[in-house]
């Protein structure tokens, strides 16, 4: 487990585990394999001895490694390995069309159910504990724009974002495989303002939005508010939205204005789009000339493994003719405390400005110029690494925990990323009435029950992998496992 | 003029002259008479000879006094009753429903047009200098929270706002009449965000809103971009909404769910609505159960003269039914590069929240904690103080110089108070014509179109008073006279 401060190049003892952890990852190293002896890795990295038992001992913390008496390390058979991956839905099912009325009444008394005590406890959110972001650096970052810009706390803001953050914005944009001017780009108060502007943009009240089932129960809310009908798209917790279902949808349901989706880490599965997935449902919203709101909360946390086999590539890297609405933010990867956002509209892009103009005016240039001048910097992906890696070892801990804990025919989905898992529990269980029992115990889980307005994932749970494995945690799942059992037992 | 700094307490000149000012304005000194001599103002006021001497030059460069070689100073019959005021509009006529399609692509013609060019001089917008703000203030202020929370960056801030923001709102309401708990008030990204909340808790798409006529382009382009109908009720430029002409629509009118007022220093007329008619307006509503949104964005501009008379009193400190949605914002008198406003939504306060939460989330931290600090101290209400005096001075000026340059015929209404004058060309002139006039010279203004989606108030134009009047200035009113001028022989 790393706690050590998200800034600043990582400790040597880390970048060999990463290389290691890598090797496993990409089948170089087998599971029963040998691990090269301590004296191998000293003289093939040019590491001192201190330096390769730690890198094997954070190997071990983490369950790739388990140490041999007198034979050495081991790559470990990943006990995550034990529990069955969460089944795929029925892929052709019937469109499922809800209103969504309700949807926020029934998210806000989980939520609200999870404040009003004092947990010991949240599994419920996905977020990172605040020491895996760079605070101090963010804050240097602010107080030199304040330093160097005394007045800008009086002078109106540019409407469509600074040009500065815009720019950065752009050329980071390259990365995923899309090239964008700072003019394409509109900066908005988080992802939740560019996903209300998107759909603003492209539906009036009434209409049908196409969204992935389950969804991020944040987008449900947003749709209700909005006044729009939601259909439900089965979708895979391996790889995304099934675009045989949205092509089934489009066929047969009238009125479809958009289809909704998180190509990467999709919250709550966490599934990865294919590229070809990606391609097709870009042509088919061509095709039937639909939007296609592509949220990318998510990507900057895709493991580094799977960068490896296959850069990033945004749907919008692809998109010829507009159809795209992009939106992504930083709030998960970079500083939860700033509300920074934004959205590339393609076709609607003048709608989406005068619509943000209407909605609430050009954002805060302070946290913009902070949020550009180190995103600008070699210390952004210096972070990003770091917290990846970081993030790697806090999901193994947390799947080995669910598989110790939970009983025989729990089945786990671990993402290649992110800070979620997604867990079934076994025989059915409602995870609503888990969440009752352990809110009892002051501990808050996510109920699969928020991310649908169906009745469908009553049996999942998603599960936060954000903030360091502490033995709390690790006893708050083992008292969720005891439970589960409990509920196996009585239900 | 006053071009210090904008905090600290007034020099004892300013005080002096605003005793003086005040006693014309109160109709104790009447145009004509003598002024005390600065013999008799240096024993009553007990101040120097300098200062008695400062105060009576600050009032005559203001144009409530004139000096007469040998006999002293004298109040002035005020150059700007050389103008008849702005003619009410006819009260009784029919409503006037207006869709609003396309009032969002008309103020965007001239918006637009007037970036397009680099101007000389901008009299079309609503705005103070810079330096007319606490700058450095609140940038200490935010320089102190930033040390004090240094990780706030990187922690999501509470969905409501900070509790130390909206207690010190809670605390500052009282000032205008109304007890509010930090619980009842929602921060949001400005009053714009603020108005589309209200705006979104009573109304769906389709349905009918009543306006001032003419009203802040703004809220026409959040009613257009919300699909709202708009009934333009006639307005006074000094009383502000015909109560009258409420009732009458309310009654003919089917479907209305909502009045947007400005009840201080409307925009763009300035008018304040005398406490009677805030009063029936309310009890209309009441009656009609149809919500009343309270736009407060320039109450705290209001001149002390006029406070001197009447304390504030918000339309909200008289609603025991929770009919009322306040709507306020720090922009126009703290701090125009914040984006923070709030709203307190009376019986759609729960639904105000979930539509925040689902729009924008909760505000970033460090604005909050910086307005906060400053609002919670004595240097707030000293900046206010001077920044009215400041205005009364402005304005002044900027009206001395429409009577001195515009033709016969033009009329001028100087509201009490606020940043703006709202003027009336001879002939029916158009303003719009004038518009692109001034344009190709370079000089832009805000012509009265924009503030109606009917065919209303071309020949009126809104003028900024919120710079300094420099030399610039009077020269950009010199020319545009003269092209008024011109209009009125051509046309």
């Amino acid at each position: 487990m790393t706690a050590s401060a998200p800034t600043g190049p990582l400790p040597k003892y880390h970048q060999l585990a990463d290389h290691c952890r890598g090797a496993i990852q990409a089948g170089s190293l087998l599971p029963g394999q040998r691990m090269p002896s301590l004296r191998a890795l000293m003289a093939q990295h040019m590491v001192s001895l201190t330096t390769a038992m730690q890198a094997c001992r954070l190997l071990e913390s983490e369950g790739w490694l388990e140490a041999r008496p007198r034979s050495g390390y081991f790559v470990r058979q990943p006990s995550v390995g034990l529990l069955a991956p969460v089944n795929d839905p029925p892929m052709q099912r019937a469109p499922d069309a809800a209103q969504y009325v309700g949807i926020h009444a029934k998210v806000s008394q989980f939520l609200s159910l999870g404040r009003l005590q004092r947990f010991k406890t949240n599994l419920s959110v996905a977020r990172c504990a605040p020491e895996l972001y760079p605070a101090e650096a963010l804050q240097q970052a602010a107080l030199r724009s304040l330093r160097h810009h005394p007045d800008q706390l009086v002078r109106a803001a540019p409407p469509q974002g600074c040009l500065e953050f815009r720019e950065v914005l752009a050329q980071r944009a390259l990365g995923a495989g899309m090239r964008l001017s700072a003019g394409d780009i509109q900066v908005t108060n988080g992802c939740t303002e560019a996903l209300n502007l998107a759909l603003r943009a492209v539906a009036n009240t009434g209409d049908t939005i196409a969204v992935e089932s389950p969804a991020f129960y944040g987008l449900l809310q947003t749709l209700e508010s909005l006044g729009l009908k939601a259909l439900e798209i089965p979708t895979s917790p391996r790889t995304g939205i099934s675009v045989d279902a949205v092509e089934l949808a489009l066929r047969t349901t009238p009125g479809i204005k958009a289809v909704v989706v998180v190509p990467y880490l999709q919250n709550p599965t966490g599934s990865i789009m294919p590229n070809a997935h990606k391609q097709a449902l870009l042509r088919l919203c061509q095709q039937q000339d639909v939007a296609l709101i592509e949220d990318d909360t998510y990507s900057a946390l895709v493991d580094d493994a799977v960068l490896r086999e296959e850069p990033l590539r945004a749907i919008k890297s692809w998109d010829d003719s507009g159809h795209v609405l992009y939106c992504a933010s930083l709030h998960k990867h970079l500083a939860p405390g700033l509300r920074l956002g934004w959205i590339s509209g393609g076709r609607w892009k003048a709608r989406v400005e005068m619509l943000k103009f209407a909605a609430s005016r050009g954002n805060e240039r302070l946290a913009q110029m902070a949020a550009a001048s180190f995103i600008g910097s070699a210390a952004y992906d210096r972070h990003l690494r770091r917290l990846r890696t970081t993030l790697v070892t806090q999901r193994a801990q947390t799947a080995q925990a669910v598989s110790r804990y939970f009983p025989e025919g729990t089945r786990l989905t671990v993402p290649r990323g992110g800070l979620s898992l997604w867990v079934e529990l076994p025989q059915g269980l409602s995870a609503t009435t888990l969440f009752h029992a352990a809110l009892a115990e002051k501990l808050v889980i996510a109920p699969g029950t928020i991310f649908t307005n169906s009745s469908r994932f009553d049996s999942n749970l998603r599960v936060n992998c954000g903030w360091p494995f502490t033995p709390e945690i690790d006893h708050a799942f083992a008292r969720l496992g005891q439970l589960v059992g409990t509920l196996a037992k009585t239900g």
